[in-house]
């Protein structure tokens, strides 16, 4: 019998703890808050992930550690290592914290990458500003999320505010700036890799946000064959670059034909949700086979699928299952502004039908705004 | 927030909790037995069916309450349901704890039926098996399943033998007596009924049995749309008289174009689990949308399913999770003879790829002659 380990208990453990059972794992969830909504299908350990008793405990109880969040602190991390097997890698896991250190290592593994800065001055970001040109974004190097810790600087005008707003973080967290990527289309790929080296993408995912924070993803995503190939290879490079364990998700943006990286998220990843109805092996269960060495499962879809989250309190069931291919996730939180508590998967066999699911999916529940992205490009 | 109860914390609970998860539900389970494998996944409730403080400790923590296992007592669901809404109602689960009373409603509702009569003296044994003539099968009518509590009677020189075996119980759970099919398919309806009387069921199921446990399902079963939809309408007969709410199977045989009725389960059934992988709804979310009054999921097919069962231990899981459409379900028990522990699915969209992959899976395991029939039948 054999315990996994998950880092946080948010609804990606708690994903990976249902998807899990079938290969007959036992989970042990450790997070700081003690409704932890994994702890609903899972043992959970409610603890700081910086307490070493807490940790020594998680590590007693558990045969292999993995993540349901990034930003366990590193050291964390290196201190399971140490003592159980733990994917990803602490390293991988430390790239992905640190904007600056992530987006260093696609420039030098020549993943293109917009332009981009340290800056730990004002007037750093002052003469980076007037080197990048265009709009800029200033964001926190760690711990930023869902498009939190940002601030957009169209001109130099937007500079003093910028630094009011982030300046402070910048001995803490570290800041950098980036060029602001005027993008036709986000698209993310979402791969993984076994212990044994072996790799493998779902599709192209096409992903529309509101707010910083996802709202829809399209899977696979309309775009060229060479242009999907371009971004699995990108993929692979990164993950054998950091010998990456598990899945993750690398986000890029589109424009004119051309693919930039944006970030990578070292675990399984909002925009793979659709993998639980829409592929032959979810990102949830294909985790757990990598983290354990087992062997990686196919990564086909079945069909098309959209993706819909669900912010703040969950919209009524019944509009979603009411479709043939509607499938319901609440993740049994309690509602609160801005967060994640659920989402929907629609899935068909054609893209005319996944467009029309859609439809009548946001009229019934009078969300035409989320769904109106994703039908006008299965239309197109 | 909803709690649904399940009387019975093996494997079909195991599975509603999993299935069930996604739409927000939360779950406790009640079984006699302290390591009851759904526990691992659902808060466990240990005590007996017949325990009155036990049961009224259950209704005071769920909403709604259903069934992993039909032979739970029929007072017991009956004093549930004066306190909690129940489903499958106790009168379905009453009629299908007992054969007799079973197959009397079939022949009832015009679904063909084999010869049966029911037995409490050896004198009325000896009559009905010169009536039926052939050979005939001594059943106890209540409290058998998996083909225990059967006794075959070729001639009439073999009445002796069973009546031995099987006469004491003629007080107790009762006997009946049946006509031997010497069917050529068994198959198998796995259908669910809403709360308002929707009606689905999945395409109909080809079932092998071994030592009178299941052993593999193939689905859609290959049979003509005819018969198919005639078992489809003597499902529906059935559960429109029961006023069944829930999943369950009609069991078949299938002999010179014709259909015969055998048993029915008032619950998810195992000739059912291949719609985790194989359908857009499976069987155990649809089992808790009809029980929860929400809209039935589609029962359509992706592709072609083969589930294969392992009783007693696990084999080596790597043999069918290294097929493309592998799928593998440990139920986390303890090995034991002849107990169910687990099973796999796997799914092709084709039945030549399925075939394939069977036939693979089987060679890795030594388990050639499991898979044999099911290839044989989507080779022809």
């Amino acid at each position: 019998m054999t315990t996994v380990g998950i880092l946080g208990g948010g609804q990606l453990a708690r994903m990976l703890a249902l998807s899990g059972a079938p290969l007959g794992l036992r989970f042990l969830v450790m997070d700081t808050e003690a409704d932890a909504c994994a702890g609903q299908f899972a043992p959970l350990l409610v603890g700081d992930y910086r307490d070493e008793a807490a940790l020594a405990e998680f590590a007693s109880r558990v045969d292999v550690a993995t993540f349901d969040f990034e930003n366990v602190p590193a050291e964390s991390a290196e201190w399971l290592a140490q003592r159980i097997p733990v994917f990803p890698n602490p390293r991988a896991l430390a790239v992905a914290q640190d904007r600056m250190v992530e987006k260093s290592l696609f420039r030098r593994l020549g993943i293109p990458v917009g332009e981009f800065a340290a800056v730990s001055a004002r007037t750093e970001l002052e003469a980076e500003v007037a080197r990048i040109g265009g709009p800029c974004i200033l964001k926190t190097r760690r711990l930023g999320y869902d498009g939190k810790g940002q601030f957009r600087i169209r001109t130099a005008a937007d500079i003093e505010a910028a630094w009011q707003a982030l300046g402070e973080q910048a001995s803490s967290v570290g800041l950098i700036v980036e060029a602001f990527i005027p993008f036709e289309r986000e698209l993310s790929v979402v791969a993984v890799r076994g212990r044994d080296g072996e790799f493998r993408t779902w599709p192209l995912t096409e992903n529309w946000h509101v707010d910083g924070v996802l709202s829809a993803s399209l899977a696979p995503a309309t775009v060229d064959a060479a242009l999907a190939q371009s971004a699995f290879g990108h993929a692979r490079k990164l993950a054998e670059a950091l010998d990456y364990v598990g899945v993750f998700a690398l986000e890029l943006f589109y424009r004119d034909g051309q693919l930039l990286a944006n970030e990578m998220a070292p675990r399984v990843h909002n925009s793979g949700h659709w993998t639980i109805e829409g592929a032959e092996t979810s990102q949830f269960q294909n985790h757990l086979r990598a983290v354990l060495g087992l062997p990686l499962g196919a990564t086909d879809t079945l069909g098309h699928a959209c993706m819909l989250n669900w912010i703040g309190a969950m919209p009524d069931a019944a509009a979603v299952l009411n479709q043939a291919g509607g499938h319901w996730h609440d993740y049994g939180k309690q509602p609160r502004a801005g967060r994640k508590v659920g989402h929907a998967t629609l899935r068909a066999d054609n893209p005319t039908g996944l467009a029309q699911a859609l439809q009548q999916a946001g009229d019934a529940l009078g969300r035409q705004a989320q769904v109106a992205p994703v039908v006008g490009r299965l239309l197109t």
